[in-house]
């Protein structure tokens, strides 16, 4: 966009392994939300003498390329990067694997602490449109429930398990929601509750906000001492995990070959142990949300 | 309390070093707010048996012990664990370090996340009556300012700071906020906040709270997008830090020197690398707060 | 073997999922090694009523559980679980990730004590048989160059690697070395090294060996300064990733499954995303060796 | 030495606190040992306009940096950071803590590892001269024996220890051995091993090589199945604890202090809670070695 250029040689990549964030200092815009977004960029790529460009990013970045390239004939290869693993197409981005680690070691800690009787954790973990996060690490962190926006459960059927884990003698029960979660009453609390909650553009209780009014309705409603963690950013950055690691490797020597090949509009994806090329429009079409076979799978834990 | 006994023999402590939480499942509860609690506690120490009580817990815990032994003649030593390091009399308490550990790593981890400029990310860590976890992971984790229950700092003032680096080219600003600070306005608009935020018995903003309400008054102020982590009892959990093992260790050897010595109503406490044996009255008489020159010199690194 | 029984219901496997090693405290051994070994497993099972052997483990374990099931009728299913990930018909094996983790770990905290120059660090990994680790921790830590048994690569090789870093002006190289890689040398000096090394009975220099060896021949030879990590079983325990935790989950409930179907002499077996069953047969068949293609790809990050 | 200047500006500090290693990229050189060392160190001062010398090191660093005061007039203040914690005048120096985190995870891993009755895990940890690592993790990680450099334990001894928990019914031992540990024994085998094995300058079986001959001794003694793990540099780096970060802080802005005031010859000292300005001569002196108390305390656990 603004023809700002970071050449990559050997000596500015040396070290960046085990580093998370961008060393490049970019910040996601939209060119197509400003008047001549796209001519911008088509005019820095001649001028700059760019032969390809390589997106990397979930299905914002990925969809914005797929039009550069679609209604521009830009030259574009992507790559499936998010936290969120939500993108179509692949069977996991890199990011995701960093994101569940640390989602689950704060799931660890708090299962430690449990001092009182009938104590609540509700941890709310990142995943706006899909619960892959929360889900994963759920299930590796051992969590009595599961909330996220794929399946719905009341607020009320939480409750229940917990009351339900208090009278089989249980100390505590750990909640774990996706910051996208819709959070729904059996009963009709629902319109006051999320009224009185601050919620973004997409209707959602606003980030920050899903994990905190559940905590406070669990503790209305069954009366025990509810807390809560929002890791927020905490699942974005660090160090990555190995296998991000490989994984991002293993994407990016493909999108080098993707570029020599010319494959442009295609994405670097894996399919099952193999990394493939396959059609950006096929990774942006839609969301990738949780299977309900997953989704089952986790629940045989609940309570 | 209950009559409830759990023998301590080798077998039992057998692998419990690198565990967290409570292996006696004991929760708190304060004996002289029950009718007949410490007539209770007195029975059974005689019908038991025991010989001491060794009481390990913070203030309200080693305040109770104290009384028991005051008031009651209970044989009673004490030795300080809170993290929240808020004890008088020691320079350390058990548990502290490795909460300072927990909330470090996730300042690290914000750190990497910055993706577009003019970013603010607050932080909200445990620390009701003193900031010491707030200086002691704001200084090892870099935060730009820090926000703590002894030393007022307005909203306004941390919206100049980040306004400064921003001005400065900083991408973005990470405050760091103990759960019990006060938030004060320069201005006239803390009425309307803090009436809307619920507040807890002390009249402070409730747990959770006060990084949701700071993050949002930082927003409006501002402009820039704010982002909250809460890490809750996250801090409280898993494996402990070697030197809070080897702290704990060195004061259990002292607790059991104590009980020997029959030095009753002391308190094993750390001064300088030594441990020794202080009142009990000394340690609960008033919280330890940070010291000015503490704060002044994570201040210096403000901004 | 020994009718030694643990019956695994709810109350004991409750909080086992962050723990490494056995929980049963079972160790290896071959009941086919001893005269009656197989007749007194048969026996036991009659006496305690046992429906099904769920046999876990690498290929020791499995191809004594298919001997057992081929040989003697024994309704035996097989779960993949061991470090090296060497094990034939399965994408992974649980344990893996785990490993990978630690070694990625002390291979990004070696990158950063590099304090003269021309220094050169060995690190030894587990993988008796297959270079798994070695592969994947070195290819997440960027090593200078990976030694495992499948390829072979001569000690003059890797100091001349060594020593065209360091007349690039790099400060220092890592070697990732498999604990079960054969060190081999252009010269003929072999014979003398690998005499004075003790051998284990498939001929490799013994365990915790091989990096030693290695380290003192690449000093000799390029006068470099050479230290050596080994890991060893830091490598087996801790607490397992996430991604581990997530695996052996579906693992056990595909185990599961399989025991009600009747599906004997079957192992589970992670396919791109899938779990199925698949013959204990072809899973012991042979190590599953690295890939020429994955060790290339590592390769091209050498030096 | 050789007139190469960094200036460290705020930029070139910004963000550094997460990272291990040296930023600047020096290695240690003794000046006094190279003609005319010492001259060109003084000539390079005057030509740079260089006002003071912060040296920052462990006993060699700071000796050299007493001679470049006391022989040559340079105005110099040291800082103390050694992870070996072998430094007179000081209860602490930076990187430290560290270490022992490190070497206190692994030993953690280890105990969760034991497969077979009847094994012994020697870990070799750093401390060529002063054996604090060893004793700080393995009194944080549960070492059923530690062997440093200051107290004599003959291989003999251990080995009765090893079988004596054996006999118990304790599954297996972790031996934790400092690099610069004498190994002696009872019995006169002592020539034949230590002679087979290298030995450094100072007389010590080489480095990475004590706990290797240990485990071969133990194994061979006992007839248990040994394994070794030798932790080698992955101590010396990665990111710092936070209670290290914070040390190195307090530490550096008192060496600020010092050079304003002129406090030539002094060095930043950690003394109980506070950091004080000691004479470097007391800091040189002698290595600080582990007190008998401690190490008794620690022989408590043993076994």
């Amino acid at each position: 966009m603004e023809g700002d250029l970071v050449p990559l040689n050997l000596e500015r990549v040396s070290g960046i392994l085990p580093l998370g964030g961008t060393i490049l200092g970019t910040s996601r815009t939209n060119p197509f939300k400003e008047p001549d977004g796209a001519e911008r960029i088509l005019r820095n790529i001649g001028a700059l003498g760019i032969d390809a460009v390589v997106a990397i990013g979930g299905e914002d970045t990925l969809g914005v390329a797929l039009r550069l390239y679609d209604e521009h004939g830009v030259k574009v290869v992507g790559i499936p990067k998010t936290i969120d693993n939500d993108l179509s197409g692949t069977d996991y981005t890199f990011g995701f694997d960093t994101a569940v680690h640390v989602a689950t070691e704060a799931i660890d800690r708090l299962h430690t602490t449990a001092e009182s009787h009938n104590r609540v954790m509700v941890v709310e973990v990142m995943g706006r449109h899909a619960g892959w996060i929360a889900v994963m690490a759920g299930l590796a962190g051992g969590a009595d429930a599961i909330l996220i926006p794929e399946y719905p459960l009341t607020v009320e059927d939480i409750c229940d398990l917990v009351q339900k884990r208090a009278a089989r003698g249980k100390r505590f029960s750990i909640i774990v929601v996706s910051e996208g979660a819709n959070l729904i009453w059996r009963s009709g609390v629902e319109q006051t509750v999320t009224q009185s909650a601050e919620t973004d553009d997409f209707g959602h209780i606003r980030l920050g906000g899903v994990g905190s009014v559940l905590a406070k309705e669990i503790e209305r409603i069954t009366g025990y001492e509810t807390r809560v963690t929002i890791l927020g950013h905490v699942q974005r950055g660090g160090t990555p995990t190995a296998r991000d690691r490989v994984l991002a490797t293993r994407f990016g020597i493909k999108g080098a070959e993707m570029v020599q090949n010319g494959q442009w509009g295609m994405m670097a994806a894996l399919r099952g142990d193999a990394v493939e090329a396959i059609p950006l429009a096929e990774a942006v079409k839609e969301y990738k949300l949780v299977p309900r076979g997953l989704y089952e799978l986790a629940r045989t834990f609940f309570g």
